[in-house]
Formats: structure tokens, sequence, C-alpha cells
């Protein structure tokens, strides 16, 4: 019998107990042992739940039963679960966690200290929700050097963007409409202005090039100024907007990384994947492109990859199976201002075009002009640009 | 050190060795140790190759090698790979391969080899060449119970039915294509007949039954059939025509699987997986639809596969990581006759249609009527259609 604890009974907590507690034989012997829940950590009781014995406030009931090998980490947030992650794992325990924040945040520390401890840190569920992701970019292209990744990483911005290309929504009906149906929070922030997906891209970053990407370094915008009149344009030109978080590794090993609204060209797959779901495209340099699709939120997708990681865990009891990835890196980033990209410029004035050479004008709506411009530097844009809405083009 | 021995030296094995020699580095810091080939085996001569030294005929000269740890064994077909495989699992050897024939016929003989012996059969690049399925349906979707998979399996035949789609070609003419590409093999049966496909399709059932799917009890049809009129009717309806290969796993666990031509919804990710990509769209009841795509031949996306494995195979030296499928069980598969689908029936016989209640006529080309049946038995259609021409809908 392995132990398990769940710190956080939220929604991906509910959805972790649910799901042992629904298959434990095919999930007994996928782990080679039946997987048992010994303790639920929450500040809220439960007095009606059927196993409310099981709860507890006090963490040092979980800390210190040695029979409890597994602590399930989905409290989210940083505080208290940073300290009670660096705790299980310097007593011997495997800690398992759904937790982006945190993995952005202390992932380095945290995984070294699994490591010397001959125990694991697992956090397939943080990035993608219950699409596999972390462990296919760890084992299955471990043979390639990746060159670049592109996701779509936030479900919430995906629908609104979806809604607002498919029905012609504006930004803020499609954003009301996502909040209405519990896709989006009552304080969207986090999504719309792109901070979920800039933590799951420096996870991602950090994966592919085995060195700590600090999303502090990642630039990020959100989606908030996106208009009808760009979603009009971009589908002309045979392009839809999608929120992309990107890594891109050039042949020195230095890292591009940004999170912003692109222009996905329609023959792109990225460009098919609507609604809350997400999907992650991954160049490597012997195996091409490669897409990883799912839904990348949600009570039993997330708590599924979460379980998953809670097997591997029994099945690596007191063995650390990687080292994700090592320290950061000084010079590892390129200077954002140096990275190049065509730009799709939406503006009321109609000779701003001409101060790009090579730029090519599309039409406009509304009064505003659109135009493209040939791929330039980041700063020679901006020095040009003025307070005009622009949006990258996605190669 | 962990020496490997690679048995052929055709398109994959090339790719093998000239993935090692690339990127030793990197492997050898994936897989904890660095990983050199020290024999290949084949029947030819390579009297000029940078080392040729390492190239023998006679596979004792491996078998008896103690300090080799990983055969991989990429010849194909059943004779010898069947006896080297099995030979060196019984020598306490790790096995990797991309031989799908092999891994379909013997595979749940060789899987159970490997655990009594405790080492590895790994076999990631056997089905959808570069793309991590066989791991992620092992490890990823462990939580999950599945309840249906429908892939795109084989590029050949998917290369010829986007041409058919996108330009208008006949299937003769876009074969032919193919052919001159090298996407099509000179007898084209195996990939054009859904023989590779059903291979393919045997293997994703049993690692997701858990049981050994034979393949000779897989209804197998292939794409030959396919006319202009099929392409031009099914666009009109919003759909195009796949190769999938599906297995189907009902509330009692029994499987229906088959692999044909099906007519899929545009509105499916699945129909955007064009030219000689392949995708599988899995269905968990937790997680619900994942897919995963990418290129599903080729010498280095399959090569890059089977080095996956081998830097897995060198990080699980004498532990049996899993045991993917145990023997067949009985009744396990549903009789095909009493599947159902809806079909697509192409007929220059303008009364059809009235056999099938609750058909729906969608026109016609070339003095040929099409129309779609409402969902029935495979045996009471085929009792109606006669010898007139049908595509299954994919749900």
């Amino acid at each position: 019998m392995v132990y398990a604890a769940i710190l956080g009974f939220g929604t991906v907590g509910s959805g972790v107990y649910e799901i042992l507690r629904k298959n434990p034989s095919s999930i007994g012997k996928k782990a080679g042992d039946t997987i048992d829940v010994k303790y639920i950590l929450d500040i809220r009781d439960f007095p009606d739940h059927p196993e409310a014995h099981l709860f507890t406030k006090n963490y040092d009931d979980i800390l210190n039963d040695e029979e409890v090998s597994i602590v399930v980490e989905v409290m989210g947030g940083l505080k208290p679960a940073y300290e009670f992650t660096k705790a299980a794992l310097l007593a011997g325990k495997s800690v398992v966690t759904s937790n982006k924040e945190l993995v952005a945040t202390h992932g380095t520390e945290l995984i070294a200290i699994a490591k010397e401890n001959k125990t694991n840190y697992f956090f397939e569920a943080s990035v993608g929700g219950g699409i596999p992701i972390i462990r296919p970019l760890n084992q299955c292209l471990a043979a390639n050097e990746i060159s670049h990744l592109h996701g779509i990483l936030n479900g919430t911005t995906n629908y609104i963007l979806t809604k607002m290309f498919q029905e012609g929504s504006s930004f803020e009906d499609a954003l009301k409409e996502a909040q209405d149906l519990g896709y989006a929070e009552r304080n969207p922030e986090a999504d719309v202005e792109g901070h979920d997906a800039c933590r799951k891209t420096a996870i991602l970053a950090s994966l592919a090039t085995g060195k700590f990407v600090d999303y502090n370094d990642i630039p990020t915008e959100g989606i908030t100024k996106i208009t009808q009149t760009d979603v009009i344009m971009a589908e002309k030109i045979g392009y839809v907007i999608k929120l992309i978080g990107s890594a891109e590794i050039d042949a020195d090993g230095k890292v591009n990384a940004i999170v912003a609204p692109r222009l996905v060209s329609k023959t792109s797959l990225l460009s098919d994947v609507d609604g809350v779901f997400n999907a992650i495209m991954v160049r490597g340099d012997s195996l091409g492109d490669v897409m990883f699709y799912g839904r990348g939120a949600g009570k039993l997708p997330t708590a599924s990859a979460v379980v998953a990681d809670v097997i591997d865990a029994a099945k690596h009891f007191h063995i650390n199976k990687w080292v994700i990835w090592g320290e950061a890196e000084s010079g590892l980033m390129n200077d954002p201002e140096t990275a190049s990209y065509r730009y799709f410029v939406r503006t009321k004035d109609a000779s701003l075009a001409e101060k790009f050479p090579g730029a090519e004008e599309i039409g406009g709506a509304d009064g505003e002009f659109v135009f493209v411009t040939a791929p330039m530097q980041e700063k020679d844009f901006k020095a040009q640009v003025g307070d005009n809405a622009y949006i990258r083009i996605l190669p």
C-alpha cells in the first residue's frame, strides 16, 4: 500500500480524490501497488464528506507520518505551498503538483532538493492541464535538440479569441460570456493579461533548454487590446489571432521567449485549436514538428495529469527519476529588443506604413488602416510605431 | 559507458547511428551515461563507412558480448528479428525496436520475456514514427480509462487522400506522385490496403486495453476504391476522407476495432491533419480528448523515437519498467458485424436509398447518387447495400 496526502481540497484536489477512488484497481495495477489517500489538508471544514476522518488542518500530521510517501500539492500560490513542498521533499517524500506559480518560481531549488533526497518533484499538470507535455518533452523528445515551441497555454483567452473570430463578439462580450460559463475568473487579469501563460512558457522553456528560465525575463502582453478590426483584417489575409507562449532556441543555445497575441496562419494546425483547448507545437532537430492537444484546464483533466504523476512517483519511490532543469545561466536569454518579427499594424494614420520599408497595406475598417511589415527588429519597429496597435506574426 | 548494437543499417538504423553520433553529450546527460555504438549488424558490406570496423554479419558477436546492454532491432519483418530479439532479452539485454510487424505479432511473448529477465522491450517508434504515443498512453494517461482512439497512422495514404481533396487528383495519380516523391513504395499494397495501419491499430488497442489484440481480428479496408465523386460529395456535406485506425472500448471493456477510410467532419481536428503527417486522438474518461500529431515516418523522426527508447533503456538497466499488455482474453473483441455506423453510400441505383429507413440523399455526380444512412448495424447494412460503394462516417 502506498499512502498519499492531498494538500488543498479545491477543484483539482477534489478531482484527484475522485479519480483515485474511482479507478483504484486499474491505477494500482499501473503503479504496481494500491494507492490510498490517508489525509486531505484544507483550512475549511468538510463535515459532510463521506470520508470526513481524512481531513486535517495540521500539516505536521502528514509530514510526520512515515507511511505517507506521496504529497499532492494542489493548493496553488507560493505560501504555504513552497514551505510544505520543501519540507516534504527533505523528508524523502515525493511531491506531485499542478502549481505552475510555485514551479516557475522555486522549481530549480525544489528539483535539486528532490535529487539530493533521492525523491521526486513531478509537475505534469502545471502546464497544459491534462495534456501530456512535461514527460514527452523530457523523455520522448530526449534525442532531439528543441529549436522552438509555440503554445496555446491558456483556455480562457483562447475561448475569448475563438468567440471573437467565430461570432464577431467584442473582447468585452466574449469575456463576459466566458465568465458566465465559469471559464474565466471574476478578476480575469491573470488570464487576459498573459500572466498564466507566462508562467507556463517559463516552465516549458526551462524544460527545452535544461536551464532555469525566469518568467520575469519573458516579455508578456495580453489580449485586452484586440479589436474586431484586428479580427476582420487578420481573416482577410488568412490568419487567426491566438495568445501564444513561445520559446525559440538559436544555434548558440540562446533563448527568445515571449507571451503575446500572435497572428497564426490558417495553414498551421495551431490555428484550428479552438475554445478552451490548449496545444503545444514543438520542433525538434530530428523529429520536425509535433503537436500535443487537449483540455488545458478543468477539474478532471488536470487531476488526471496529477494522478499520472502519483502513479509514476509510486513506481520511483526513493529513485530520483530526472533532474528536469538546472540553475539559470547568465546570458541565456537574448535581448527581446533584438528579436525580429513581421508586424501587423492597425492605425488611423494613413501615412504610417511609409515609415516601414517593405510594408504591405492590406486594407482597413472603421476608419483604421492595416499594414504588415517586413521582418524587423523589435527596437527598430518600436522606434517608429508610436502608440499605434500592433500584433506580431508567428512565422 | 553503455554499449548499443544496431541490427539493420537501413533507413531507420542509419538514422539511429546518425543521432547517437550527432548529440552524444546531450543524450549522455539525459541517459545518465554515455551511449556508444559498438556493433552494426547488416548482411551488406559498408567498406566506405567511416566506422567500417563496427560492422558485423554475425549476431553472436553481439549476443555474446556482455558489454552490449542495448540491442536496437530496426531490421523489420519477423525473421530473423523475432529470434534475435528473443535471444537478446533472454540474455538480459534491453531491446528497442521500430518493428510494428514483430510487436503486433509476438509482442505479448516478448514483453513477458523482458519482464522475466528484468529487462525491457521498448517500441515507441513502432506507431506514429516520431510522435510520442506509446509512452503517453502508458504513463501520462495512466489515470484514465480510455474509451476510444482514432488514428491517422499511415503517412502514404494520408498524402494520397490529401492530394485527392486539395488538388482533385485521382487515386492513381496521387499514388504515382507519392511514389515519385518516395512517400510510397513501388509495391504500395501494405500502405494503400491498410495493412500497415492495421498493425499499428492492434498495438494501440493492446495498449489501451492492457490485453493483446490480434491484428488478424481487426477488419481492414484500404483506400483504393475512393473516387472523386466521394471527395466532391464528402466536401459538400462538410467532411473529408481519412484512413482511420480505430479502437472503441465499451462499458464492459469489449473492443470494436477497425481500419477503414472514414468520413471525418471538418469540425474535428483530425480533418486538418494533412500530407504525410499522422495524428492519434485519444479519449480518456477523466481527460476528455487529447491529440498527438507529428511525422509518422521518415528516417530521423523514427530514429529519434528509437533513440528516446535507447535513453530510457539505459536508465532502466536491469529494471523492468512496465508490462505494457498481457495475454489475449477470449471474448475481448465484439463481433464487427454488430458494430453500428452511419454510412455514406455512392450508387448508380436511384432507388437504393429507399431501402434504408432515415437515409438522407445528398446529391450526386457523374451519374451516381449519394446518400447517408441513419446509424445501423454492419450486418443489416451489408444485407442491403449489395455491391455499391460506401464509406463509414466517424462519429
